[in-house]
């Protein structure tokens, strides 16, 4: 991604640490912030400083190495795992990249192993790049085929899946911007994504790179989409069944539903650290319930630009905060993976990752 | 409705005028506000003070009478008309009551027409309220037999259908209200309602009433209904056309989706105002489109309980605000009127008000 002028990624080594984006503060502020300590890692994660299932994880490979550079006295391997695994519950890769910097240092003597965790966190961030890259070019496939029917693509997305959410290119974005980068005339329909509004990440890296779009409340997508507003649906996961049910952000599995009552096809972009073939369907997912402050607070700036929070429901008003849902395998179109896309069911899943077939 | 220990209407004549709650207020201040002249009654209407398909025709009755009391070189009976039908273009009850007015008042030497005009406007007022007290009465009916299944009644509504939008009682939640008072262990799944969270005026309702309810956002509407934590939908309508599809606040549709999905039953409550037979179907229904400023900004109040506002999105964020949409009548289980349930269908609709067969 480019800001401010020149190439970063969302997540970046630091002589001292790792570098992130607070992006708590986005739109209205760019902040970038060195996590020093695995307390750091573990707050950023939970926080929400960074969030998006690729970078969760990324940031996790980080806070293992950073755990691990601190005195050994403070905290020990498996400490750090089981902090870092606490931080949230339901995007896999989380679990995913803890479990492969944990098997890759243990065999290691201790004195090897701080170095050997920083080593592994950069290569899973490269990985991560790479195969959000590749997504961007087999989602372009499926893209391009819907726009050459119609001269133009009317996209929608929801929640942040693009390069905020990952190391670089994104998920659900990575198609957009390479549909966009080779000439197609895209426009995303951008839904707030109450409660957290990760909508306005997504528009603030839309307009970073010149992609035409429109924020929406997340209740006016049925509209839009049963208006025929709507070319195709497009977004990313926090855990992929075996089955192909899709965890995602809270709102996702009622835009799918009026993706498929309107006949627009609904697709899941995920690389293969966000697909769990140790659960079965996605009853077997756990769902995050966040403070219910995050419904009752907002946060914004003021008439002079100066960040601030409102309270918008009263405090003694009963909250429900569910952070994702489960998209029904049924509901989706294609699942858009590094290797390929693929239909959302086991034996799709497995043809693109044979080597899951014996988890 | 009780408010502050004795029986109030969400609108009352006053000797100088009609005396309304500013809703923009709500729920942290009860603020009642006088409208002394028809370009306060039209701003009501168009600001939001006064809101619901059920109160807007009210309030435009009291316009009229207003318009008429007023100096009559000031305004003509056809100007008040025009401006307080352009005041907001979905709800059908602004027109039908402002037709009513019309054709009482027309033929009567322009001496009488004030005072006619008040007594129409009154007895429209009088009528709502009967008719939603019935609504109530039919749609209990309805949710005691779902309720007498599982012993208990998990409801989910969404936007404010209480006595807020109408003149007593409400329209989706009257039924609710009987349902608690009649011994129904009832629970209220109440959804934001973004972008201008009526959701937090149904909240206040509730509590008013003693009916306990937990507020979500409307992106989780969908993980509730389709984790069976819902065993009805109930909402009211805008407009509804002769075939049975049903214009209501934006959102509705999705969640009407997801009840059909989840198998969970679909209900409409509206009055005879609300329908509208020279509609043929949802198609013809106009969708207003609001301000994008009312997404951009954030109305609440600061820690000191300073009512104020927030700007959650940059002013420079492309927006798109439709205030409702289509739910077809195919994902509608019953219409809830003052003269019973029917089917959402012209057939279902004719056979409650066969009077309307040659409209």
């Amino acid at each position: 991604m480019r800001v401010a002028g020149r190439h970063r990624l969302s997540i970046e080594a630091a002589p001292d640490g790792a570098t992130i984006i607070d992006q708590t503060r986005l739109p209205f502020a760019l902040e970038w912030l060195t996590l020093r300590t695995l307390a750091e890692a573990a707050h950023a994660i939970s926080s929400m400083q960074v969030r998006g299932a690729p970078l969760i994880g990324v940031t996790a490979a980080y806070g293992v190495a950073l755990a691990l550079s601190q005195n050994p006295d403070d905290v020990s391997l498996s400490e750090a795992i089981t902090l870092l695994g606490a931080t949230r519950p339901t995007a896999v890769n989380l679990h995913w990249a803890l479990m492969r910097v944990q098997q890759f240092v243990t065999p290691l003597p201790p004195s090897a192993r701080a170095e050997a965790a920083w080593q592994e966190a950069r290569m899973i961030a490269e990985e991560d790049a790479a195969q959000c890259r590749r997504i961007g070019e087999v989602g372009l496939l499926q893209l391009r085929e819907i726009a050459e029917k119609s001269g133009r693509l009317r996209i929608m997305t929801h929640c942040n899946a693009g390069w905020l959410a990952t190391v670089d290119y994104g998920t659900a974005l990575a198609p957009i911007y390479a549909a966009h980068d080779s000439g197609i005339n895209v426009h995303v329909w951008v839904s707030e994504t109450r409660p957290r509004n990760q909508g306005l990440l997504t528009a603030w890296e839309l307009k970073q790179h010149g992609v035409p779009h429109t924020l929406i409340a997340d209740n006016a997508a049925g509209f839009l989409l049963m208006r025929q507003e709507v070319d195709a649906v497009i977004v990313g996961a926090d855990r992929i069944a075996a089955n192909g049910d899709v965890a995602n952000k809270v709102g996702t599995c009622m835009k799918a539903l009026a993706a498929r009552d309107a006949g627009v096809p609904f697709f899941v972009a995920a690389p293969r650290s966000t697909i769990d073939f140790d659960c079965a369907s996605g009853d077997d997912i756990p769902i995050e319930e966040r403070d219910g402050d995050e419904l009752r607070l907002i946060k914004g700036v003021d008439t002079d630009g100066v960040a601030g929070e409102i309270r918008l429901i009263p405090a003694d008003t009963a909250v429900c905060n569910p952070a994702f849902d489960i998209t029904p395998a049924r509901l989706v179109t294609a699942i858009v993976t590094e290797r390929g896309a693929c239909p959302a069911s086991r034996n799709g899943l497995l043809r693109l990752f044979p080597e899951m077939t014996n988890v």
